[in-house]
This record gives C-alpha cells, structure tokens and sequence, in this order.
C-alpha cells in the first residue's frame, strides 16, 4: 500500500481524461452542468480550435453566465489545409496559457477546464514548464481538469484522478461520419 | 479492412460508455450540454438510483424543459443496508424500463440515456431479451447512449461507438472522499 495519504474531506482535484476513446470533451462538459448546478463559476480554456461546435457552445449558453469559454489557438496545426508557421501556433498558444494561467491564479474559477491541453503540449505548442506553472498557480477548493489524448506521465503522476478513454469501437471505422449531437 | 459499411452522412448511433473508470455518466451528461444546444428533446432513465444528486439534478434543469430524468428503481442493491428481496428490485427495474422502451418507441427525444443500463443487466434486475426490446424500438434518428461499467458483449457488437473508461487513477485510493463538484 505504501504511505497512505491523509483524508481530506473536501479537497480540490487534478482530473485528466486522456486516451484516444471518445468521451474526454463529453465528459469535462457534463462537469460544467454538475458545477452549474452547485452555481459555480467556471472557465473553460479550449486549445485545439475546431473542435467545439454549435451545439456545445449553443448548449453551454443554457448553463448560464457562470460559464466562460475562451477559444485558443490559429486553428488546425498542420491538418485541414493548416500552413501557417509552427511559431504562430506556439504564440497563439502560449499566450492562451498566460491568460489560463491568470484565471486559475485568481481563485475566481471553483473549476477551470483545460480542453485538449495535452493535445497542445504532444505538438509542442506549449512546453512543460508553463503547464507547471499553471499547476503552481492552482487555488485551494479549485478543480483543474485537463483533457486530451496523449497525456504525459509526469502530468498523470501529479492528477488526483486520470481515467483513459479507450476506444473499443469507433463510428467512424464503419464509414460512419461525424454526427451531429454526437461530436458536434 | 473486411466489408466496408456504406456511409451514411446522417445516421442514429447506438452509444456504450463503459469501464471501471470515471467518466460514464458525465460524459452521458455532457451529451445532453451538446444535444440542448440544438434544442433536442432528451429522455434520461437512470437505473442504479443515489448515483446523481443535487448537482447534476440542479445543472439540467439548467438547461430547460427538453431534457426528462426519470428515477428508476429501490436504491441500492444489496450495499449500503439495503434488506430488500432482489424480486423488489427486479421489478421496479422490469417496470423502468419498460417505460423506457415506451419512451424510445415514442420517437419524441433524439437523445435517449439508459444510465447504468450495464450495472443492472449484471445485477440482473433486467434481461437481455428485454434489452434488446429496447434497441429494436429505437426510431431513426434518435442516438441512444447506455452506461455503466461492465458492458455485455453482445451489447457491446451491436453498438457503433464503444468506449471503456479505464480507470488510471482515482482519488479514493489515495484516502480522498467523494468531491462536490466531481462525485456528486
């Protein structure tokens, strides 16, 4: 068993959803409607442009003003037609981190997600020493929870809670499109 | 690659969150974020009862009269002091879902979720035959999303977006309890 930790009644957590399963969005979305319900202000950071749509962002408006959703990021890196220089993306994202940085700092959040963060950090958009500092900056009583597939151990050793979205069938494989509801 | 599916721009998909990890039900619950954004009628039917409580009660009516929770059930089964007959329990979940399949038959909610479906089949509160009543009632169109660790196989074939919640880490091995916010 090792040493055992104390018990904390109440705590604040370090939550990854990582794996390359669908259902790491999903999931930190339906902690915003979880975290609304208690009326907790929240902030959601989002990494990888284009991933969220009308329906989420449509349906995240039904939640209320407690929810804050800022977009970051030059789009698609290097997918999708992308030819715009790594350096812009990485300034892109490395600003939006600053300003992450800033909102987890501020205690003003009772939960800030990092949507695809890790995603940011497999392309090198963002090193590790600034998600350090994010770490660093978190408040007592405040849920961080970073999503994407490719988490690093070291941000996995540090999480309270890291649960691996496996993919054991994906829609897609059958020659199924994207559909609407289910990823937009 | 074997036979190829024809594609289908649009299509209904048959949902499986399963796995020991956490993530499931959220991620049921961030559905409902995606499909209230579009304004889609959304039925719940959640099996296993004392799994949601105030938060995620509070958050859905958030986001307005589309979505529909129904409680099935007598509590917990065979834990937490609970002396009832299974025959008790195995009734009250029959009787669910067949309202459930009712629902779905109805072609009222383009969203159904069948929350912790898996955990009754393996309490056998409810049979595969009974099951599968459910998914031949299902209308076009409508997505129909089934949670709870311990997915059946066969239920498992039938799906066309299957993903396990493999659970890394949890916070309760390291002595932490329960989390507003996360658990509840």
């Amino acid at each position: 068993m090792g040493q055992k930790k104390q018990i904390r009644p109440e705590t604040d957590l370090l939550v990854v959803y990582t794996g390359d399963g669908k259902g790491k969005t999903t999931a930190a979305l339906g902690m915003c409607v979880r975290a609304s319900g208690y009326g907790w202000k929240i902030a959601i950071i989002q990494f990888i442009k284009g991933d969220w749509k009308y329906g989420e962002l449509e349906g995240l408006k039904l939640l209320g003003p407690n929810v804050e959703l800022s977009v970051v990021g030059e789009g698609f890196v290097g997918i999708q037609g992308d030819t715009k220089d790594i350096a812009v993306h990485q300034k892109a994202a490395r600003e939006g981190l600053e300003k992450a940085i800033a909102k987890v700092a501020s205690g003003d959040y009772r939960l800030v997600i990092l949507d695809e963060l890790n995603v940011a950090l497999s392309l090198k958009l963002v090193d590790r020493a600034q998600v350090e500092r994010l770490l660093e900056a978190r408040q007592p009583g405040q849920h961080l929870v970073i999503t994407g597939r490719g988490a690093p151990e070291w941000l996995t050793e540090r999480a309270d809670l890291v649960t691996e979205m496996k993919e054991i069938k994906h829609p897609f494989r059958s020659g199924i499109t994207a559909q609407k509801g289910i990823d937009w």
